[in-house]
């Protein structure tokens, strides 16, 4: 259970209170305001604050006075012509403030998307909790044997429990030695900011991340994609589906154009015309590597 | 007048909409939302939307999981705190997105601030609008004789009647122009693109303008300052006005430090623990070029 | 002819001074450094630093010590990969810093790649030269019917000849009266921070441009696409054929991969596979609108 | 020692190879380029490209031809304007590539600046060595009892000891069990992307950095800064040494109005304007609350 009852006792108060607002309101953002979506054994997705929604995308890529009283179906139309075409700048003029529980780990492959605003709880101002993710058995998985930066199989029997068994003990060692050395009963107790590098990256980390619909859509790109780590894709995942809540018709057409299309190239192109002309391809042929050849491939057979 | 009735019509029925939110709602925004506010002879300034508000920086700062019981004034000194010891990540958790409408001369200093989002009116797209900015004769300045960056006297009499009129004239001409070359009536007509390239700098242009807290702090600093050109300078200081109904405290820490504060180098610190000592110091002793020291004096003698 | 004498000579005295370095350096842009290549009336590009090569890309991709002795051939499989599979960060590693003449109008559209780094000359602080574009009789087309944000046919006769005539009068005067107003003799002299105001946005203005070699290929997918307009495209054209001296391997991918590719969305994908499976489709049965259909149909039939 | 025989003699190779290049090129610089210059236990700085000089600094804000005749004395003048008032832009157009290896939880800080460019290396591919930082006695001190997010006394006796042995016991603890999760001996063996989430936060990771004169100086403006974390200060110390060899003038300069200098509040000036006019005053009279009174007085009195 990853709140306290006096976490939930907070956000049960916080959403009790209500104001009347001339801003754009989605109905759909408002039942997920404050609410944690538990992801993985201990972290969670909160939306905290969210600005805009579909028509106010519209209305960027318009600069206009009002909402304007176009149909929905032209807003639908428009912004499916600005996802297909690259026009980004209407997309970023929504925003979304999430609180994210996560392990370190994960932390640190989101961190990497730079183009947004992060408090992260301080580690040398305070102390962590004892919170550490150990993976489900169905995600303990070997490494990969065909690509270097993947998971293979999942490991079984008694692999799988000896790995389950050396993160749990490793974990509270580590944390009974970080809770040792900063105590100050009988002893001065080491600064927390030096105590902390006892830690594992199993860890559980916490942060408020805001980031505009653009952005937020590069990083679900990539993110909720098969290559991603299993451990920051349930995150994506989970923000998908609150996107999907707050955006439709920007999500619907990042589904189709980003999340669900594929990237041709020059070659793929050529190849794809040709065989649409009735010739037999190959890689040599298509001037593809092996790797190319079984990517194009995908997005052909699929 | 920078609206016409449609324009304003759009915007009376804008306001006339609200909604239930959960969200952080700042009442003073609440009146500014929507409502142009005229700055030079055809520009203005509209909120178009807001997220957060002061307790939203100290929630982010603290990471905490409801808005918190600390009483207001403990805000207001975290506030203080962060502003002076430059913690901005919490401020960026802030944002606000501005309508503006603004001659092009002075976008073109705006836009060079570049951690904002932005959508303008296309011209490539869509008609100009015959609106030129025509300086009052107030201020209608000669260059200034002791800084090439600046404005020096109020221009007086036939000078400044002469400068008014070529504006005018110019801008008028150059628009006439404009509408013959594009212009469908008996002609192909110039493609848009094109025609523009005919407008002088003065003309009008409007975008929707997106940024954090933090950020548009940066460019108030620098855009409300006496340094800044007087027709950037009015900008900011109505979104100043703005801003200090919104997030009234974090408006006061940057009022205080920012605004109001200086940047002593450490010759200036050394400078001045000198003279309180007594010493009487000059550019020479303080090892300062002229410049530096006439700013330093600005600083200690007000 | 866009350089003095002067100017010439600062340039041929500038690429005479050379120096032993051990950074990595490209033969092919040592020949191109402060040369100025010459783009539309005025304008041009010249190279003024670079920092990276292909080899640095793999070096950062692997974070190795040294410059590697991987093969030619295994850099630029990696090359292709990293393009591929949008890791971007490695090609971020390269940078290049150009000094860029340009129209003001051409300059607005620029600037709105913010991922770079922009000195521009201060028409604040200097005078601007008597220098506008004056497109070719074969650039100056009309509004295109089918898009509205782009051109037609080329103008034909009187219309054409009108327009060029217009673009020339309107200019010079325009500059004639910039000139008077600031003018100090027998006045006191208008303020260049204000007099610019009068002057088109077919002036040409100058910038020191630096941008990492990820960035400058978004900008150059972008900018030397089909839709950009003429006067942008013909700068983006320019710099591909630097980045082709500069980094070929990075060039060739960028090539294949992003100018010569194709995003495909989901329904697009669908009807590929449907069509190559021998099914007859159309707009509907593909689920897409007239514009998306026919811009599917460009990738599929060339 | 930070690197392998083999790692030094491929930094060796490197540096064993020049070439001619017109471009700016720093003599101090190139003295540092590739060789590692060693921090903390296992870390190291290395430079691996720079890009500008103090002249080209001068030349961005000039916007001009060559590299100008201007005398030594002039650009150091000019540098020092821009960086009192704060004019940015020209100390962007110098650029620095670092390779540095450094501890996990140094390398979370870090990389909280966003205006860089980076490519770490992959634990999600690659196997981590068995290095972890462990202080030196010297530095492994308390808590701080006046500054939650600081250190106190140094840590004494058996205390600190303890401690130490904690450290590298619990280190090579979970190295050991990461080697045995991702060991294929008699096993499938974990992923890599796994197993590395047992590793503490005193792991060394390495990353190539890539970052502008003016972002640079914001990092080192905060991070060689007292109240910085002494684990990422002497990184921050040894890339000033560094700096001050590539731009001399813009180093000083740097030196001089951030590093030595300081910020004051409004409330602060006005405090000093009364002192030097010999009103006694205290933090009441002031406005300040005790710490701001406390920091003050840290001004006055050096």
């Amino acid at each position: 259970m990853p709140l306290t009852p006096e976490q939930q006792a907070e956000i049960t108060d916080q959403r009790a209170q209500s104001a009347q607002t001339m801003r754009a309101t989605v109905p759909g953002m408002e039942q997920h305001l404050y609410t944690a979506h538990e992801v993985l054994d201990h972290g969670f997705v909160r939306v905290i604050d969210y600005m805009g929604d579909d028509a106010a995308i519209c209305q960027a890529a318009r600069v206009s006075y009002g909402r304007g009283t176009k149909a929905v179906t032209n807003d639908e139309g428009l912004i499916r012509y600005l996802m297909r075409h690259w026009h980004s700048t209407p997309f970023e003029m929504c925003e979304i403030k999430l609180h994210v529980k996560l392990p370190v780990f994960v932390a640190r492959q989101w961190i990497r998307h730079r183009t947004a605003n992060v408090n992260e709880y301080s580690a040398r101002y305070s102390i962590l909790d004892r919170e550490f993710y150990i993976p489900a058995p169905e995600h303990v998985n070997a490494q990969s044997v065909i690509n270097n930066q993947g998971r293979g199989e999942v490991l079984q029997g008694e692999e799988a429990a000896r790995v389950l068994e050396i993160l749990k003990a490793d974990s509270n060692r580590c944390y009974d030695n970080y809770e040792a050395m900063i105590s100050d009963e009988g002893q001065n107790g080491l600064a927390r900011e030096l105590a902390r590098m006892n830690l594992p990256a199993n860890i559980y980390t916490q942060w408020y991340w805001k980031v505009d619909l653009h952005n937020l859509f590069h990083f679900l790109r990539l993110r909720a994609d098969a290559h991603a780590q299993y451990e920051i894709r349930v995150y994506a995942d989970m923000i998908c589906k609150i996107v999907a809540d707050w955006v439709p018709a920007a999500y619907g057409a990042f589904e189709d154009y980003r999340l669900g299309g594929a990237q041709l190239s020059g070659r793929a192109v050529d190849a794809m015309r040709r065989m649409l002309k009735g010739e037999k391809m190959d890689a040599a042929k298509a001037g593809m590597s092996a790797g190319e050849w079984r990517e194009f491939m995908g997005v052909v057979e699929g």
